[in-house]
């Protein structure tokens, strides 16, 4: 298991079955050995370049909802990270498939990705950080343990590209961040008991409904 | 056809398709010939409660985002009638069916529902009023078309009590006057030639994906 | 003293001076013993109405961050209240001295006031539904005190409109209901021992600055 | 004149007196000839570490409001120079004057530095993209315009650090890159008559009204 912080294995554990129907998908195992059509690894990576954008929108976010400047740094770094790398090699990644860049721009919006995005962000306006946190989480945090994990198991080279990045040291190290700011963030606001609170079930509900939403992506992800 | 304004006829008109799939949608010809199945029509009525819950914060919000008092009392208004008024009629019918309040509050969230309400919300929360008010409109004008026509072509009495609540004069009220408050809205922030600014565009793309995100709740509806 | 609740009486006597200096302000003893010049009353009312519409929007912006029914329907009832009536109220006690709706529309927004208003929608939008009824609290409440206070201890008739209007049976019944309503969305939300989390500083740290933006207000208040 | 675009010159010509007031207000014209006093610079730095808080929130928000990759881009990289460089030489500079960064996040927070702040986040998150840019800009590009001029004119070498960040080119550039981004927007949402819309007298009311905002934190700076 990987270790992220002490939330992301409470919340984890408490949406077992989501969790495992979303880091053990179909789509995921096609990585693994390199059985994943082609075709539906380019339409998951058109999805995708929208789908970073909105999630850069809600680490933006983020930064405005942070209450100190050490949640600040994080969370404007990640946007940072996110708008001008992650989204630069995502772009160089679909050139090399022929995909320009106009054509991910141009990209219509699945349905499964709108219904995430705009999920997360609205429970973060709506809430506050820890809302926030808690539905980014299982991307973040879900990309680093399936990363992770095929770095190990994978058994084709076929999709090495895509797993190295997500199991390589500097997305690791990511995880391990974002999974520390989730718990300090936790204890700065609701103490060092906050599992007794009944915020902990909204933040956990926030946690189980974005891994669901990460399968119905992986869903759309294989059918272009 | 219904006169709910200008800018609803121009953006319907832009929407054919969808628009068409909508208001004609299978789960609407069950309501008007009876055909519907009793199951779906209150599968339907339990997402409809949460549905409304989220659509109600939506209209607060556009509260919010109000520049002036008329449109403040409009939205007001409008969110008094729909958790004040609507809901509890909802409830009402539900209890007719043997669906207790705690029923309706228990219901889980279809993913097609999600989709929908966090889309608008999050439309009005990243845009200005004029977002919020573009990818309300659907939803409202909608049914009031849908009430309007069924009012007049319905062959069955089963779903008569929704009729008639839609078709009412109290509705088809409550429809003129938001076609009413979205073009003095729209005069007063872009002009009388509103339709010749790049927001308008913008605009008519949140009527679009909102008609869309309406046929997918009816597609729910059928599918209990 | 006032019983609007235990949040609210542990707020209060967390910030007892400038409790004191909002709720015995000199604008405040001026109009129990009728020593309050009729030019800052008179822009007071003028201010008071630029700062209702955005207390609205606040109030609107509490339904928006609801998480159950209850607390929709109580900020709903509260944001059509003061549209719909309390600013019609407003409008009327203008009048009757010669000040026209479109006068009061066109009032320069004073400094003091932008702050104070500008201070809790930001709190509001950047937190969650707790934040917003920390800033809202000082306002709803301390005139609830004043105005009960004050149904006791004027001296004078010149006032008694306003006096009135908050000594009475109604405004002190939307206090208690406001208070009730803080104090169960307090423990929802963080459990019985709400005091015992960190949430809680940050919280009366927000009654603290909104009670201090009172005072500022009431100083503008007397400086026509 | 500094060249930052046409909207700015625009608004600049609009706000002619506030502006005045602002860019050559007396604390400006004392960091130009090293008359201001020591205890009113120290002040202002203190209270300008917490402004710098809340004005990269709401960059960040920009980044949220923003509706395609290059605005993104603009607003991320704004977000991170603030907050990992700009805020850091604000804590080296207050080190070398013996003010520790504890000192600095311990700071009360003056009330004109709230008011400003709070208008800006509020303006954005109840506007759109362009009305959080409005808010903006006088900041961003007021420093840009006084740097540039006291590089110029100025007669001590006492605030020569001060003047040099703001004077220097990368300031500078900064400022010409938020006045391509605002025309750039403004085109982008209303067209190239943005001017005859309703909507940009709105806008150069929040540009006003900051302006005025900046007024007074100076006066605040002043005033120990």
């Amino acid at each position: 298991m990987s270790d992220y912080g002490k939330a992301f294995a409470l919340w984890r554990e408490g949406s077992a079955t989501p969790w495992r129907d979303y880091t053990r998908h179909a789509f995921v195992e096609g990585l693994r050995d390199g059985s994943l059509p082609r075709e539906a690894f380019l339409h998951y990576l058109r999805q995708d370049y929208v789908f970073l954008i909105h999630f850069s929108r809600a680490w933006a976010l983020a930064a405005v909802k942070s209450d100190n400047l050490d949640e600040m740094k994080a969370a404007a770094a990640t946007v940072n990270a996110l708008v001008n790398h992650e989204m630069q090699l995502h772009v160089e990644t679909c050139a090399a498939e022929g995909i320009t860049e106009a054509d991910l721009q141009a990209t219509p919006e699945a349905a499964a990705n709108l219904a995430y995005t705009r999920y997360v962000l609205e429970a973060g306006f709506s809430g506050d950080f820890l809302d926030l946190m808690a539905a980014l989480a299982p991307c973040v945090l879900g990309y680093g343990e399936i990363g992770a994990r095929l770095g190990k198991e994978a058994t084709s080279q076929t999709y090495k590209g895509w797993i190295d990045t997500y199991a390589g040291d500097d997305y690791q190290e990511v995880c391990r961040d974002v999974g520390a700011l989730i718990d300090a963030a936790l204890v700065r606001r609701l103490g060092e008991d906050y599992t007794q609170t009944p915020r902990w079930s909204a933040l956990s509900k926030h946690f189980d409904t974005a891994t669901r939403l990460e399968v119905s992506f992986w869903d759309m992800g294989l059918t272009p």
